[in-house]
């Protein structure tokens, strides 16, 4: 075998390795492998919206309360939701999944939190779940949480979630854009 | 060199790649590369039990309180735990590991959880850690969670961890048995 | 071809596995691809330290409360927190960033804990978030857990991250090293 064959079938090893037959990790290039867009919406309890209220504080520093949340920019709430998952930014659009877990606020001086939650899908469209954890330095204009790991559908789903908040009101109604890019599929 | 030498060593190389040389992950198989089976055991702290309890409520909504799992399917009931976990269904069996970590009830309508949480292990058979994350419709007879990592004897791990409510005796004691399968080892 | 070219191909492909065109993932060696070594500082809010505290205990067992940390080794505490992150061992040092997250104490007999957490960076240094989670056997003098994502300059990451109790003063201030392995780069 000369040199040029032994450099043409190193190069197919090279082709090869991009291909699907390789994990679709790519280091470089950092192309999501699937990418899914969704709205989340959360209603926080306040002691008057039991009815509607989706989210509800069940942990607080000593200096706070159940129904109202904390001083010191929220610091040391955590509230657990179970929040509906919207193709579009309409609180009312028929929900296609459940985004449920915790968060709490971390921070005294401005807004920050810490999520650790799960999207839920059990429809024709998605079955299965994708895992999140992450800071979210909610001031900003958006921020990047880690999927961790995923079921179903997304079985074994790592990447990148990128969070907006698309709205609120108050202190009882937000809303978040979720951008998951996922970088490694099975 | 012939195209048939050619398809021979793409062949070889396409072998190779599933070989250790390579990650252990087989995008299309999905065979696992370890399994594990457990089961662990969480007796809640009820007001009565607190030499036998291996749980406990540490945070609740603000219609609930800490002794008792509250209305609305414990919506917003967080447990902390301390779980024995064994080889076999029997709660008197000698533990293997712990299982230690949080649980969040967080539906109003019908049962969910949300588990962040790790088996640690010490003994002769494995040392280290796995930990999990993800959600858990415990009204179905299977939910698949991740897992996220491990430590030790399971370093570097990722897999899916699959739980079945093995019994359960009022809102006192559950066990669930854990059918792991991991397929990133290291 | 002949066997020998054979076996020449196969080597040298072999060679380009462990190459960058790969995933840096190194199975057998386990030789981290990154490494960082950073201190954290966590200042427990008691009722008295509320200009200085960093943490907060905001989930407490029904024998506990918030402003003193539960019999029982803690048992069932959930701590809130926003601990400076620093290069040496200073509390007083700049901090190049935060550690932000929860932990709960989750074992009566000794001290154990599971923690959420992230570290957020933002500086020239380093922008992004390493995500970790997993059990912290605190008595150990150094216990594992996993970095499950990462953001930013620590996009996609995974790894280990090796706690050591540096230094604590009562039950008001511990400072963790944390000595981070990357085994996953990108």
């Amino acid at each position: 075998m000369e040199a040029k064959t032994l450099v043409l079938a190193l190069f197919l090893l090279l082709l090869l390795s991009q291909s699907s037959a390789f994990p679709s990790r790519k280091p470089r290039v950092h192309k999501p492998c699937k990418r899914l867009v969704f709205y989340f919406h959360d209603v926080i309890y306040n002691g008057r919206n039991s009815k509607n209220a989706t989210a509800a504080i069940v942990g607080a520093p000593a200096w706070g309360n159940r129904t109202l949340l904390a001083n010191q920019n929220h610091f040391g709430d955590l509230v657990v939701f179970d929040d509906p998952i919207t193709l579009d930014n309409n609180l009312h659009s028929a929900p296609v999944g459940r985004a449920q877990g915790i968060y709490v606020y971390d921070k005294k001086e401005i807004f920050t939190a810490w999520l650790g939650f799960s999207f839920v899908f059990n429809s024709t469209e998605h079955k299965g779940s994708i895992n999140f954890a992450g800071a979210d330095p909610l001031m900003n204009k958006t921020r990047d949480v880690s999927v961790i790991g995923g079921t179903g559908d997304f079985f074994m789903a790592r990447g990148i979630a990128t969070l907006m908040t698309d709205a609120f009101e108050g202190e009882v109604y937000f809303r978040l854009r979720v951008d998951i890019r996922l970088y490694e599929c099975w």
